[in-house]
């Protein structure tokens, strides 16, 4: 199993005050023979009847010296655990977690921002000290 | 601009083995303030009036500790690229060199086979010690 991430706790407790429940840390799905793991599984209660919204959330903290090498690293976590996710799990919905000083300062970018309008990455923002969820871009 | 992998100039004589003429090595392209790099482009010439076929080549060794993460990361690399050069030369279409063993080993598993069918990304495969193209996968 991979390492987690520097902020992995700090997205748990913020998930969790956005009413959200764990349900796996890390998430692991098989395709083949390969193993992958995503950071985290959870799920909130939706309105009685209408069952539960299902999400994977992969963590990425961006602190290497190159940007560009950060984005390509995450995109390809990304695409790979979304399609794969389909296969195993289509109806849990995958989310790149980042800080919200990463997405001001990539996401409102134009390489970012074309990312996001291609639909290709599904972001959800943190404030790594307050441990909150700024911003969910589905 | 980064380091060139450690196949860049057995897939050039493969491509120029191949009929195609290297136009750029590397490609540069910049989207909004960043700088992309992808590893070559090169074009042939298509029967008279036709115009020619253009393509961009990005090289990935996988020769890492993880088969996985080296995937995940080409896979973010191909991402990228492909959709900045959708915005920036529409005509042009990019495809992963990789060693036909790797291909072999990856794509002709679940995960790989998984990517090529939902034709997340474009492969062209080489043999390393003979330096020619072994297939094209559009």
């Amino acid at each position: 199993m991979p390492a987690k991430d520097i902020y992995h706790d700090a997205v748990k407790t913020a998930l969790i005050k956005d009413g959200w429940t764990i349900t796996q840390d890390p998430l692991s799905l098989r395709i083949g023979k390969k193993d992958l793991f995503i950071d985290l599984g959870a799920e909130k209660l939706l309105a009685a009847e209408k069952g539960s919204d299902k999400i994977a959330v992969e963590i990425k903290s961006f602190v290497g010296p190159s940007e560009i090498r950060d984005l390509e690293n995450a995109l390809g976590q990304f695409v790979l655990y979304e399609n794969a996710l389909s296969l195993t799990e289509p109806d849990r919905t995958l989310y790149l977690a980042i800080r919200e000083a990463v997405y001001l300062d990539l996401f409102e970018a134009e390489i970012g921002k074309m990312l996001l309008e291609r639909n290709i990455i599904k972001l959800v923002s943190f404030n790594p000290e307050q441990e909150v969820i700024t911003r969910w871009i589905p």
